[in-house]
């Protein structure tokens, strides 16, 4: 099969270092960036093109949400399928007469960082069992965590993502402003940081609740929000009110 | 100098094994829950009792808050010094005629887990300084991270702990809500996790800031609006408010 990667992005690096890694030959990687392009294609022995968009039977698509339109319909070819990356759009945004479909890799991705390819999982969608197949045994090639996922599932695991990333680190933001504001070291909460995180790894978080709101500890409650104000007030009162409901207190 | 650990907990059992293993000799593990504190004493040869506090020079209480004045009254020695492991309360809560002092260990303890306790930071407040020098000494003999704190800092460290860990764990039960309520396996989310803790590790969380609310991507915001409700819409409001306000978007 000939595959060809759009972008010169750390989805599209990534992607194209992981099938390269894995024995899957890409014919060309494709973009706008002529030197990040250079860059990928050199490290990974590509070929790559600002212009000429090679013949392939797969393109892979990994642009931003807001490109993945325009980028789709400069592929003219019909007897192909194209696919995108992303984890909000809808595969029938891909603007051509091809097969289209979804492939989407759940991982931040970052230039700088070694990633375990095979821990990242892909959710696919496809428009038929034939294009379903070929996107799992390839994704299977490179991972050990591939699942079937239609649009509207992939908005809760995006979803999902936001809350237990994205919420996650704007938390560790807000943690050391207050640490900050004392002059204490916000490095001194790294090791408990990880032993949550570590702790979800092998129990339920519902289960591994700890700290006064679910302890219902009205003296700790009340002196910490003395310590507070504005927005991290509010998410102070927000998260507290949350737990209290969800553990019934 | 001779050394009384008082408790039977996490706190206590982790506090005295890292003693032991450091070459620090305890006289004696006092407590109330003579089961648990055999087993501690067995595993680490410590002399235990329920019922005769031994002479020491220092004691130790590790017991929950509501219980550590109750707890130092028992200790009627006056040349001695007596330390509370509390991140929320003052040294002053020590009801006796001995000097008091802080000796406050950052870290969410479980039987259960082996934890690498060169890497919990201790915190340390001291009526005197010779005393703060003693618990400076003793804590470097199992800590690299020893700070001086006063009540007034260890509330806000023990604020910051509940934005960088106990709210954070809410956030994953929040999380796992969400995929659950899609048949998604919340595993899949763990290398995102894992990736996202790892970040901050190196750089600033402020500057590790992903998503659609530091997007300010108005589209994707109010998908997952209709996708939330009750406590986690309350949740996915007031923090996309935060992380507006702290962008300045």
């Amino acid at each position: 099969m000939q595959i060809v990667i759009i972008g010169s992005g750390n989805v599209a690096y990534h992607l194209a270092k992981a099938f390269t890694q894995n024995q899957i030959p890409l014919v060309q990687i494709f973009g706008r960036n002529e030197n990040d392009l250079k860059k990928i294609a050199e490290e990974l022995h590509i070929d790559y093109s600002t212009d000429i968009l090679k013949e392939a039977d797969l393109y892979i698509i990994c642009v931003s949400d807001r490109s993945v339109e325009e980028v789709s319909a400069l592929i003219l070819k019909k007897d192909c399928l194209v696919v995108h990356t992303s984890g909000s759009l809808p595969k029938e945004i891909l603007a051509g007469e091809y097969r289209k479909a979804s492939f989407y890799p759940l991982q931040t991705f970052s230039k700088s960082k070694e990633l375990e390819y095979e821990k990242i999982p892909f959710f696919i969608e496809a428009e038929n069992e034939n294009d379903k197949n070929i996107l799992f045994e390839l994704a299977s090639k490179i991972s050990q965590k591939v699942m079937e996922s239609t649009h509207e599932k992939r908005k809760y695991i995006h979803l999902t993502a936001v809350f237990a990333c994205n919420f996650v680190n704007h938390l560790f933001t807000r943690a050391k402003e207050i640490s900050d504001s004392q002059d204490i070291p916000f490095d001194y909460f790294l090791p408990l940081i990880d032993e949550t995180v570590q702790k979800i790894h092998e129990m339920d978080p519902k289960l591994a609740q700890t700290g006064p709101a679910v302890r219902n500890d009205v003296r700790i409650l009340d002196l910490h929000k003395q310590l507070l104000k504005d927005e991290s007030l509010e998410i102070y009162e927000t998260i507290n009110r949350s737990i209290k409901k969800m553990y019934e207190l």
